[in-house]
């Protein structure tokens, strides 16, 4: 998912005057489990910190709270303003607040950055207590099972008895399928949007480019690098390519189209500087990118949604989904190339295959993968519909 | 487009057992033009080589070639066999022989790497006859208009008296429409496939995205390195994204879906070495193209791809088609996301505005823009009737 999505009332609504359904200043906080932790891979860490916010308050039957889970690049600032200077607030911040669609006045909202991540969680960038550097490529491998357990003994943590629902987009969709699957009797409502139950060859053909990119720059150095250092020309080629399959050719058209920037001539400019504004946008992307997140924390969470396939895991769709007792919904976009409709159906049909309560809707746009991030009142109805309606589905519904 | 599609003919049929219609063994030889050239840039060269083969003969009349443009990657060696011990013949050998589409006992078949190009045409690592060093970035920026006078000053020199037809996809297909506009009297077919008048800002993101790629790898070093040097980590990365853009997700799906390596555990494999088949398939890609291709070339010929727009050149595509002659036909293929059939389909709705003879077809295939390459007896069928019938249109065909 991209960081640098637009968001109007975002810019409008400057944390100095905080519009009234803003959550308003926030802070991180961490949760450190000091137990040691086993991995999918076998692996085991002594403990790990996950970092993580919240909104709104947990009740006193301790069952209001939802989690929103972060796709590839996303972190555990999901709403709000760390400051009354910051230029951004988070990156779901117009879904959720007091009176939208995730309501804070009524939902305990939490967000947690994963496992292996690089936004204050444990990952490959923490600092290794048995050499006193980084842990680099000697971090466990993490799956998409692994980020949910950890979330898991996070909301253990916190007191939550049951999920009202979990909430995700891209691999943040993925853990929610996971949550359904693994805790039964926790997870009331799972709500996955432009996700997939396995990449296709080509997803996983767009990921391993960029660790490509990041693994042949020299300073990876085999994953061994300082914290300011590293594979940078790596890791921001390889955003710039993730970023063009987070959009659409459509919605690109739209923003840059073959518009030049004002310094080329009108006409050609004979050289191999920016001349089209999409390249300017697209160094920006790589750059900003670079200064946030590590490189390689990209590499473990792009093989952990490559990894992710959950037939394989579990014989077939229909067995995955056997033990899941959640209400779902599934939503797809139909400009989303990366995960496209059909693959987010599919995880429906076979939801209703299980004879499970799912239900899928489709919401026609053209900006890409990234649509789940993007404002649309026809998103929030069918998300505060999915989350507010106190009867839970009696029937399965048709597709 | 792809160097490395798998053709079963071509393997099938060894040049020591050649099939009777396979060219057989051709030699390439070299055009040396010896006049200064302008570039569109303004810049100039002394002269330039084309290096080119061709098949067939030139009739009395000097009317019965074919001239075969090749698309980014591509080079003149389109049909038949170097050495009795290649392994494959001329990229596009399906197509062209005696008694193929393109029927070399009727036509004689003429392809040239262009200019700017790395496989015996004068480009960027040509030799600077000041410098005694390759060009470099000091060559002058190519255009497609370029890449097209210099060939038709090849045409010239082999006494082709006009076009019987002009043939190209992609890259190929915009020289073979600027054929038909510029030499309006020496063109008389035209055949352009998976093409468009001018890139969208998701097909430029992409090259701008390889370029940085080739530009940021150290070893580029502004463009100047020795012959067999240069930034083969970056050309790598640029090659095995784009190759991603010539094929489609069903056709990767098919071919590798989530196959993984038989090193790998039946499982999921705790590393990051290869461990979908796609990811070896598309190291393959990176490593055998940076023997063969030079990253300056990558670039210069990119920029002219970016920068080729028939309706900002000409002022609107009306205008732009107003002198052609020759009839067109214009093939789109379903699976092409890179320059999707309707870029193809308004090529030729623009031409049929402009009151020229032209029709349209679209393939269904799900090979993807490489589709154009591989076999395919429609194809085939579409490319033969389109040559070989002796009445021209009478009429604008409907779309």
């Amino acid at each position: 998912m991209t960081d640098d999505v637009e968001v109007d009332s975002a810019t409008d609504s400057a944390p100095r005057h905080l519009a009234p359904d803003d959550v308003g200043l926030v802070s991180p906080r961490d949760f450190v489990y000091a137990e040691p932790f086993t991995f999918k891979s076998g692996q085991t860490l002594p403990g790990f910190t996950l970092r993580y916010e919240t909104y709104g308050s947990l009740n006193a039957t301790r069952d209001n709270a939802v989690l929103i889970c972060h796709a590839l690049s996303g972190d555990h600032h999901c709403a709000g303003w760390h400051s009354p200077t910051d230029r951004k607030p988070g990156w779901w911040n117009n879904l959720i607040g007091p009176g939208k669609a995730v309501d804070t006045r009524r939902f305990f909202v939490v967000c947690a950055n994963v496992l292996g991540g690089c936004q204050g969680s444990t990952g490959p960038s923490s600092t290794n207590p048995v050499t006193g550097r980084p842990y680099g490529v000697e971090f466990p491998f993490v799956t998409i099972r692994d980020m949910v357990r950890a979330q898991k003994l996070l909301l253990d943590h916190l007191g939550v008895a049951e999920l009202h629902g979990v909430i995700g987009g891209s691999m943040g969709g993925m853990q929610a399928l996971i949550f359904a699957i693994k805790f039964p009797h926790f997870t009331r409502r799972v709500l996955a949007m432009a996700t997939t139950a396995r990449e296709s060859a080509q997803a996983i053909a767009f990921n391993e480019v960029g660790r490509q990119a990041i693994m042949q720059d020299p300073a990876w150095n085999h994953g061994d690098y300082p914290k300011d250092g590293g594979p940078r020309v790596g890791l921001a080629i390889a955003r710039m390519m993730a970023h063009i399959t987070y959009v659409s050719d459509a919605s690109m058209d739209r923003k840059f189209g073959r518009r030049k920037k004002t310094e080329a001539t009108n006409g050609d400019s004979y050289n191999f500087d920016v001349q089209f504004e999409v390249e300017g946008y697209l160094r920006h992307q790589g750059q900003s990118f670079i200064n946030r997140f590590d490189a390689n924390s990209y590499l473990y969470i792009t093989r952990a949604l490559d990894q992710f396939d959950l037939a394989q895991i579990y014989g077939s769709l229909e067995e995955a989904f056997a033990p899941v007792e959640a209400d779902t919904l599934v939503v797809g976009f139909t400009s989303d190339w990366l995960f496209p409709p059909e693959q987010n159906r599919a995880l429906a049909l076979a939801l209703l295959r299980a004879r499970k309560r799912a239900s899928y809707a489709e919401l026609a746009t053209d900006l890409g993968h990234d649509s789940f991030l993007l404002e649309s009142d026809e998103l929030y109805t069918l998300v505060r519909g999915f989350l507010e309606r106190d009867q839970l589905f009696t029937f399965d519904y048709a597709i």
